[in-house]
Protein backbone atom coordinates (compact mmCIF):
# COMPACT_ATOMS: atom_id res chain seq x y z
CA UNK A 1 0.00 0.00 0.00
CA UNK A 2 1.78 3.49 -1.24
CA UNK A 3 0.97 6.28 1.52
CA UNK A 4 -0.86 8.88 0.69
CA UNK A 5 1.57 11.25 1.14
CA UNK A 6 3.64 9.34 -1.47
CA UNK A 7 0.78 9.66 -3.83
CA UNK A 8 0.47 13.01 -3.36
CA UNK A 9 3.82 13.76 -4.89
CA UNK A 10 3.91 11.22 -7.63
CA UNK A 11 2.24 13.63 -9.83
CA UNK A 12 4.85 16.22 -8.78
CA UNK A 13 7.50 13.71 -9.87
CA UNK A 14 5.91 13.46 -13.56
CA UNK A 15 5.92 16.72 -14.07
CA UNK A 16 9.37 17.33 -13.36
CA UNK A 17 9.66 14.12 -15.66
CA UNK A 18 7.53 15.14 -18.28
CA UNK A 19 9.98 18.56 -18.62
CA UNK A 20 12.93 16.04 -18.41
CA UNK A 21 11.55 13.77 -21.64
CA UNK A 22 10.54 17.14 -22.67
CA UNK A 23 14.37 18.28 -23.17
CA UNK A 24 15.33 15.08 -24.62
CA UNK A 25 16.86 13.97 -20.84
CA UNK A 26 17.55 10.23 -20.72
CA UNK A 27 18.29 10.18 -17.03
CA UNK A 28 17.29 12.22 -14.07
CA UNK A 29 18.86 12.44 -10.48
CA UNK A 30 16.80 11.83 -7.01
CA UNK A 31 17.93 15.68 -6.25
CA UNK A 32 16.28 16.76 -9.49
CA UNK A 33 13.32 14.95 -8.82
CA UNK A 34 13.39 16.48 -5.41
CA UNK A 35 13.25 19.80 -6.27
CA UNK A 36 9.73 20.51 -6.95
CA UNK A 37 8.38 18.36 -4.63
CA UNK A 38 9.31 20.47 -1.25
CA UNK A 39 11.32 17.02 -0.14
CA UNK A 40 14.94 15.76 0.15
CA UNK A 41 16.53 13.23 -2.48
CA UNK A 42 16.51 10.58 0.37
CA UNK A 43 12.41 10.85 0.36
CA UNK A 44 12.33 10.71 -3.20
CA UNK A 45 14.16 7.65 -3.32
CA UNK A 46 11.66 5.99 -0.54
CA UNK A 47 8.70 7.32 -2.42
CA UNK A 48 9.98 5.84 -6.05
CA UNK A 49 10.91 2.36 -3.92
CA UNK A 50 6.74 1.98 -3.51
CA UNK A 51 6.56 1.36 -6.90
CA UNK A 52 9.48 -0.93 -6.92
CA UNK A 53 11.93 1.56 -9.32
CA UNK A 54 15.22 1.76 -7.74
CA UNK A 55 17.20 4.13 -10.34
CA UNK A 56 20.79 3.44 -10.32
CA UNK A 57 23.23 4.73 -7.91
CA UNK A 58 25.17 7.27 -9.81
CA UNK A 59 23.41 7.50 -13.20
CA UNK A 60 19.92 7.81 -11.40
CA UNK A 61 16.61 6.86 -12.98
CA UNK A 62 15.65 6.50 -16.69
CA UNK A 63 13.42 9.00 -17.68
CA UNK A 64 10.74 7.18 -20.06
CA UNK A 65 10.73 4.62 -17.98
CA UNK A 66 9.71 6.04 -14.77
CA UNK A 67 7.47 8.18 -16.83
CA UNK A 68 5.77 5.54 -17.60
CA UNK A 69 6.02 3.91 -14.02
CA UNK A 70 4.09 6.53 -12.60
CA UNK A 71 1.64 7.27 -15.45
CA UNK A 72 0.51 3.42 -14.67
CA UNK A 73 0.72 3.97 -11.20
CA UNK A 74 -1.62 6.76 -11.28
CA UNK A 75 -3.93 5.15 -13.49
CA UNK A 76 -2.79 7.62 -16.37
CA UNK A 77 -2.55 5.24 -19.30
CA UNK A 78 -6.07 5.05 -19.32
CA UNK A 79 -9.47 7.59 -19.92
CA UNK A 80 -11.50 7.78 -16.77
CA UNK A 81 -15.23 9.25 -17.33
CA UNK A 82 -15.92 12.56 -15.56
CA UNK A 83 -19.72 14.08 -14.90
CA UNK A 84 -19.95 17.29 -14.09
CA UNK A 85 -22.42 18.72 -11.38
CA UNK A 86 -23.32 22.18 -10.78
CA UNK A 87 -22.95 24.60 -14.50
CA UNK A 88 -22.49 28.08 -12.35
CA UNK A 89 -19.63 29.75 -13.73
CA UNK A 90 -17.25 27.70 -12.50
CA UNK A 91 -18.90 24.22 -13.80
CA UNK A 92 -19.48 26.13 -17.05
CA UNK A 93 -15.98 26.52 -16.66
CA UNK A 94 -14.79 23.15 -16.02
CA UNK A 95 -16.82 22.03 -18.85
CA UNK A 96 -15.31 23.88 -21.58
CA UNK A 97 -11.54 23.52 -19.72
CA UNK A 98 -9.46 21.64 -22.43
CA UNK A 99 -7.13 20.25 -19.54
CA UNK A 100 -9.50 17.64 -18.31
CA UNK A 101 -9.38 15.39 -22.09
CA UNK A 102 -5.77 15.96 -22.74
CA UNK A 103 -4.80 14.46 -19.48
CA UNK A 104 -7.60 11.26 -19.76
CA UNK A 105 -10.18 12.70 -18.15
CA UNK A 106 -13.34 12.71 -20.57
CA UNK A 107 -16.23 14.72 -19.38
CA UNK A 108 -19.08 12.77 -20.58
CA UNK A 109 -21.85 14.20 -18.60
CA UNK A 110 -23.38 17.31 -16.87
CA UNK A 111 -26.30 17.71 -15.01
CA UNK A 112 -27.90 20.74 -13.39
CA UNK A 113 -31.15 21.64 -11.78
CA UNK A 114 -31.93 25.21 -12.84
CA UNK A 115 -34.35 24.33 -15.54
CA UNK A 116 -32.88 27.82 -17.73
CA UNK A 117 -29.82 25.36 -17.74
CA UNK A 118 -31.09 21.91 -18.15
CA UNK A 119 -30.80 21.24 -22.50
CA UNK A 120 -28.69 23.42 -22.85
CA UNK A 121 -25.24 22.38 -24.85
CA UNK A 122 -21.93 22.85 -23.38
CA UNK A 123 -18.76 21.76 -24.96
CA UNK A 124 -21.03 19.63 -27.60
CA UNK A 125 -22.52 17.42 -24.19
CA UNK A 126 -26.45 19.06 -22.99
CA UNK A 127 -27.12 19.33 -19.73
CA UNK A 128 -29.67 16.37 -17.76
CA UNK A 129 -31.26 17.29 -14.46
CA UNK A 130 -30.00 15.52 -11.72
CA UNK A 131 -32.53 13.06 -11.35
CA UNK A 132 -31.12 11.65 -14.43
CA UNK A 133 -28.40 10.71 -12.40
CA UNK A 134 -29.01 6.75 -11.80
CA UNK A 135 -29.87 6.76 -15.89
CA UNK A 136 -26.47 8.31 -17.02
CA UNK A 137 -24.51 6.67 -14.58
CA UNK A 138 -25.71 3.17 -16.01
CA UNK A 139 -25.05 4.66 -19.60
CA UNK A 140 -21.86 6.88 -18.89
CA UNK A 141 -20.34 5.18 -16.16
CA UNK A 142 -18.51 7.90 -14.70
CA UNK A 143 -15.41 7.29 -12.50
CA UNK A 144 -15.22 10.61 -11.20
CA UNK A 145 -17.50 13.32 -10.35
CA UNK A 146 -17.17 17.08 -10.17
CA UNK A 147 -19.21 19.34 -7.59
CA UNK A 148 -19.57 22.59 -8.52
CA UNK A 149 -22.50 23.43 -6.85
CA UNK A 150 -23.53 25.77 -4.29
CA UNK A 151 -22.11 24.92 -0.62
CA UNK A 152 -25.48 23.78 0.79
CA UNK A 153 -26.68 21.29 -1.71
CA UNK A 154 -23.21 20.09 -2.08
CA UNK A 155 -23.46 16.77 0.03
CA UNK A 156 -26.50 16.22 -1.39
CA UNK A 157 -24.85 15.79 -4.72
CA UNK A 158 -22.82 13.97 -3.12
CA UNK A 159 -24.89 11.34 -1.79
CA UNK A 160 -26.33 10.89 -5.26
CA UNK A 161 -22.97 10.43 -7.14
CA UNK A 162 -21.89 7.81 -4.63
CA UNK A 163 -25.52 6.09 -4.85
CA UNK A 164 -25.12 6.37 -9.16
CA UNK A 165 -21.27 4.34 -8.30
CA UNK A 166 -19.07 7.41 -8.63
CA UNK A 167 -16.18 6.45 -6.22
CA UNK A 168 -13.64 9.58 -6.71
CA UNK A 169 -15.00 13.08 -6.17
CA UNK A 170 -13.44 16.71 -6.90
CA UNK A 171 -15.76 19.44 -4.94
CA UNK A 172 -15.24 22.47 -5.88
CA UNK A 173 -17.90 23.63 -2.94
CA UNK A 174 -17.16 25.23 0.48
CA UNK A 175 -17.35 22.72 3.58
CA UNK A 176 -16.32 18.87 4.25
CA UNK A 177 -18.44 16.28 2.25
CA UNK A 178 -19.20 13.01 4.42
CA UNK A 179 -18.71 9.87 2.16
CA UNK A 180 -18.84 6.12 2.71
CA UNK A 181 -15.25 4.38 2.94
CA UNK A 182 -14.13 3.53 -0.48
CA UNK A 183 -14.89 7.30 -2.00
CA UNK A 184 -12.04 9.24 -2.65
CA UNK A 185 -12.62 13.26 -1.71
CA UNK A 186 -10.29 16.07 -2.93
CA UNK A 187 -10.89 19.55 -2.47
CA UNK A 188 -10.28 22.57 -4.23
CA UNK A 189 -11.48 26.09 -2.03
CA UNK A 190 -10.70 29.01 -3.75
CA UNK A 191 -12.04 31.25 -0.26
CA UNK A 192 -9.52 28.90 1.77
CA UNK A 193 -6.77 30.25 -0.33
CA UNK A 194 -8.28 33.91 -0.96
CA UNK A 195 -8.12 33.88 2.38
CA UNK A 196 -4.72 33.36 3.05
CA UNK A 197 -3.45 35.57 1.01
CA UNK A 198 -5.87 37.92 2.36
CA UNK A 199 -3.57 37.62 5.90
CA UNK A 200 -0.74 37.83 3.96
CA UNK A 201 -1.66 41.14 2.80
CA UNK A 202 -2.95 42.36 5.98
CA UNK A 203 0.33 41.50 8.04
CA UNK A 204 2.43 43.56 4.97
CA UNK A 205 0.00 46.34 5.42
CA UNK A 206 0.35 46.26 9.23
CA UNK A 207 3.96 45.77 9.02
CA UNK A 208 4.45 49.34 6.69
CA UNK A 209 1.98 51.18 8.17
CA UNK B 1 4.73 35.83 14.33
CA UNK B 2 1.79 33.02 13.87
CA UNK B 3 2.76 30.46 12.19
CA UNK B 4 2.11 29.15 8.74
CA UNK B 5 0.49 26.28 9.91
CA UNK B 6 -2.06 28.14 12.16
CA UNK B 7 -2.80 30.40 9.07
CA UNK B 8 -3.92 27.73 6.94
CA UNK B 9 -6.43 26.69 10.03
CA UNK B 10 -8.55 30.21 10.91
CA UNK B 11 -10.30 30.11 7.45
CA UNK B 12 -11.93 26.57 8.37
CA UNK B 13 -12.32 27.62 11.74
CA UNK B 14 -14.07 31.35 10.55
CA UNK B 15 -16.70 28.56 8.17
CA UNK B 16 -17.55 27.30 11.62
CA UNK B 17 -17.83 30.21 13.00
CA UNK B 18 -20.01 31.40 10.26
CA UNK B 19 -21.99 28.37 10.47
CA UNK B 20 -22.60 28.86 14.31
CA UNK B 21 -23.47 32.53 13.94
CA UNK B 22 -26.65 31.59 11.29
CA UNK B 23 -27.37 28.77 13.81
CA UNK B 24 -27.90 31.77 16.80
CA UNK B 25 -25.04 30.04 18.42
CA UNK B 26 -23.32 32.42 21.30
CA UNK B 27 -20.98 30.13 22.42
CA UNK B 28 -18.46 27.74 20.78
CA UNK B 29 -16.57 25.20 21.93
CA UNK B 30 -13.05 24.13 20.72
CA UNK B 31 -13.96 20.60 20.34
CA UNK B 32 -16.65 21.99 17.63
CA UNK B 33 -13.78 24.13 16.29
CA UNK B 34 -11.58 21.13 15.89
CA UNK B 35 -14.51 19.23 13.74
CA UNK B 36 -13.22 20.86 10.38
CA UNK B 37 -9.97 21.31 10.43
CA UNK B 38 -9.08 17.79 10.85
CA UNK B 39 -7.49 19.03 14.29
CA UNK B 40 -7.82 18.01 18.27
CA UNK B 41 -9.26 20.36 20.61
CA UNK B 42 -5.72 21.25 21.92
CA UNK B 43 -4.29 22.51 18.88
CA UNK B 44 -7.18 24.98 18.09
CA UNK B 45 -6.91 26.25 21.63
CA UNK B 46 -3.24 26.78 20.84
CA UNK B 47 -3.93 28.37 17.36
CA UNK B 48 -6.48 30.75 19.20
CA UNK B 49 -3.55 31.51 21.66
CA UNK B 50 -1.49 33.29 19.02
CA UNK B 51 -4.90 35.39 18.24
CA UNK B 52 -4.91 35.99 21.83
CA UNK B 53 -8.33 34.61 22.66
CA UNK B 54 -8.44 32.09 25.46
CA UNK B 55 -11.98 31.51 25.33
CA UNK B 56 -13.39 30.64 28.70
CA UNK B 57 -13.15 26.97 30.61
CA UNK B 58 -16.31 24.98 30.13
CA UNK B 59 -18.39 27.66 28.40
CA UNK B 60 -15.91 28.32 25.12
CA UNK B 61 -15.47 30.65 22.58
CA UNK B 62 -17.81 33.44 22.32
CA UNK B 63 -19.08 33.19 18.67
CA UNK B 64 -19.14 36.96 17.51
CA UNK B 65 -16.00 38.14 18.86
CA UNK B 66 -14.10 35.34 17.23
CA UNK B 67 -15.78 35.49 14.24
CA UNK B 68 -14.46 39.37 14.55
CA UNK B 69 -11.05 38.86 16.08
CA UNK B 70 -9.85 36.25 13.23
CA UNK B 71 -11.46 37.85 10.41
CA UNK B 72 -9.38 41.32 11.57
CA UNK B 73 -6.80 38.91 11.81
CA UNK B 74 -7.26 37.52 8.17
CA UNK B 75 -7.61 40.79 6.84
CA UNK B 76 -11.06 40.20 6.12
CA UNK B 77 -12.65 43.48 7.91
CA UNK B 78 -11.17 44.89 4.33
CA UNK B 79 -11.54 45.40 0.83
CA UNK B 80 -8.86 43.82 -1.47
CA UNK B 81 -8.20 44.81 -5.18
CA UNK B 82 -7.84 41.83 -7.33
CA UNK B 83 -5.92 41.94 -10.73
CA UNK B 84 -6.72 38.68 -12.89
CA UNK B 85 -4.07 37.73 -16.14
CA UNK B 86 -5.10 35.31 -18.63
CA UNK B 87 -8.79 35.04 -19.70
CA UNK B 88 -9.09 31.55 -21.26
CA UNK B 89 -12.11 29.93 -19.65
CA UNK B 90 -11.15 29.46 -16.12
CA UNK B 91 -10.07 33.34 -15.98
CA UNK B 92 -13.18 34.03 -17.75
CA UNK B 93 -15.28 31.94 -14.75
CA UNK B 94 -12.99 33.94 -12.15
CA UNK B 95 -13.99 36.76 -13.36
CA UNK B 96 -17.42 36.24 -13.54
CA UNK B 97 -17.46 34.61 -9.98
CA UNK B 98 -19.73 35.64 -7.52
CA UNK B 99 -17.59 34.46 -4.58
CA UNK B 100 -15.05 36.67 -4.85
CA UNK B 101 -16.40 40.23 -4.24
CA UNK B 102 -18.55 38.32 -1.88
CA UNK B 103 -15.34 37.80 0.13
CA UNK B 104 -14.04 41.19 0.37
CA UNK B 105 -12.07 40.24 -2.99
CA UNK B 106 -12.75 43.26 -5.38
CA UNK B 107 -11.98 42.58 -8.78
CA UNK B 108 -10.67 45.79 -10.55
CA UNK B 109 -8.52 44.83 -13.45
CA UNK B 110 -8.47 42.14 -16.23
CA UNK B 111 -5.46 41.23 -18.67
CA UNK B 112 -4.22 39.12 -21.36
CA UNK B 113 -2.11 39.52 -24.64
CA UNK B 114 -4.38 38.15 -27.18
CA UNK B 115 -5.52 41.03 -29.28
CA UNK B 116 -9.30 39.39 -29.65
CA UNK B 117 -9.54 39.50 -26.01
CA UNK B 118 -8.23 42.73 -25.22
CA UNK B 119 -11.11 45.07 -25.05
CA UNK B 120 -13.57 42.60 -24.43
CA UNK B 121 -15.39 43.51 -21.19
CA UNK B 122 -16.35 40.97 -18.58
CA UNK B 123 -18.24 41.31 -15.67
CA UNK B 124 -18.28 45.19 -16.51
CA UNK B 125 -14.58 45.57 -16.79
CA UNK B 126 -12.41 46.26 -19.73
CA UNK B 127 -9.64 43.49 -20.60
CA UNK B 128 -6.58 45.55 -21.35
CA UNK B 129 -3.08 44.27 -22.85
CA UNK B 130 -0.64 42.62 -20.30
CA UNK B 131 1.80 45.71 -21.46
CA UNK B 132 -0.90 48.16 -19.43
CA UNK B 133 -0.14 46.15 -16.16
CA UNK B 134 2.10 49.41 -14.39
CA UNK B 135 -0.57 51.61 -15.56
CA UNK B 136 -2.80 49.39 -14.26
CA UNK B 137 -0.96 48.58 -10.74
CA UNK B 138 -0.61 52.77 -10.52
CA UNK B 139 -4.20 53.26 -10.68
CA UNK B 140 -5.37 49.84 -9.32
CA UNK B 141 -3.51 49.35 -6.47
CA UNK B 142 -4.41 45.60 -6.56
CA UNK B 143 -3.11 43.53 -3.46
CA UNK B 144 -3.81 40.46 -5.56
CA UNK B 145 -2.81 38.98 -8.78
CA UNK B 146 -4.40 36.09 -9.98
CA UNK B 147 -2.63 34.03 -12.70
CA UNK B 148 -4.81 31.88 -14.88
CA UNK B 149 -2.85 31.61 -17.99
CA UNK B 150 -1.06 28.37 -19.78
CA UNK B 151 1.81 27.25 -17.78
CA UNK B 152 5.01 28.42 -19.99
CA UNK B 153 4.25 32.23 -19.67
CA UNK B 154 3.37 31.88 -15.45
CA UNK B 155 6.51 32.85 -14.48
CA UNK B 156 6.78 35.90 -16.93
CA UNK B 157 3.31 37.35 -15.42
CA UNK B 158 4.55 36.43 -11.59
CA UNK B 159 7.38 39.04 -12.54
CA UNK B 160 5.60 41.75 -14.03
CA UNK B 161 3.14 41.54 -11.33
CA UNK B 162 6.10 41.74 -8.53
CA UNK B 163 7.59 44.40 -10.68
CA UNK B 164 4.20 46.12 -10.63
CA UNK B 165 3.89 46.09 -6.61
CA UNK B 166 1.20 42.99 -6.26
CA UNK B 167 2.39 41.17 -2.96
CA UNK B 168 -0.13 38.06 -2.97
CA UNK B 169 -0.57 35.51 -5.98
CA UNK B 170 -3.30 32.71 -6.62
CA UNK B 171 -1.49 30.91 -9.02
CA UNK B 172 -3.91 28.00 -11.19
CA UNK B 173 -1.00 27.65 -13.59
CA UNK B 174 0.74 24.59 -13.47
CA UNK B 175 4.41 24.65 -11.76
CA UNK B 176 6.19 26.66 -9.33
CA UNK B 177 7.06 30.28 -9.81
CA UNK B 178 9.72 31.73 -7.67
CA UNK B 179 9.40 35.19 -6.18
CA UNK B 180 11.04 37.35 -3.98
CA UNK B 181 11.14 36.91 -0.02
CA UNK B 182 7.78 38.60 0.78
CA UNK B 183 5.94 38.00 -1.71
CA UNK B 184 2.97 34.99 -1.24
CA UNK B 185 2.04 32.38 -3.58
CA UNK B 186 -0.69 30.35 -3.18
CA UNK B 187 -1.39 27.38 -5.47
CA UNK B 188 -4.33 25.74 -7.14
CA UNK B 189 -3.50 22.87 -9.25
CA UNK B 190 -6.16 20.99 -10.52
CA UNK B 191 -4.49 18.83 -12.32
CA UNK B 192 -2.88 17.34 -9.46
CA UNK B 193 -5.94 17.07 -7.70
CA UNK B 194 -7.70 15.03 -10.86
CA UNK B 195 -3.82 12.59 -10.62
CA UNK B 196 -4.58 11.67 -7.33
CA UNK B 197 -8.31 10.41 -8.01
CA UNK B 198 -7.39 8.90 -11.00
CA UNK B 199 -4.85 6.47 -8.42
CA UNK B 200 -7.79 5.97 -6.30
CA UNK B 201 -9.83 4.93 -9.43
CA UNK B 202 -7.19 2.78 -11.01
CA UNK B 203 -6.36 1.10 -7.12
CA UNK B 204 -10.26 0.16 -7.27
CA UNK B 205 -10.05 -0.85 -10.64
CA UNK B 206 -7.07 -3.15 -9.13
CA UNK B 207 -8.86 -4.86 -6.32
CA UNK B 208 -12.08 -5.48 -8.27
CA UNK B 209 -10.41 -7.09 -11.26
Amino acid sequence: MIPEATVARLPIYLRTLMEAAAAHETTISSERLAELGGVNAAKVRKDLSYLGSLGTRGVGYDVEFLLFEISRELGLTRDWPVIIVGLGNLGHALANYKGFGARGFQVVGLVDVDPTRVGEEIAGITVRHLDDLPVMASELRPAIGVIATPAPVAQDVADRLVAAGVTSILNFAPGVLSVPKGVAVRKVDLSIELQILSFHQQRQAAQHA
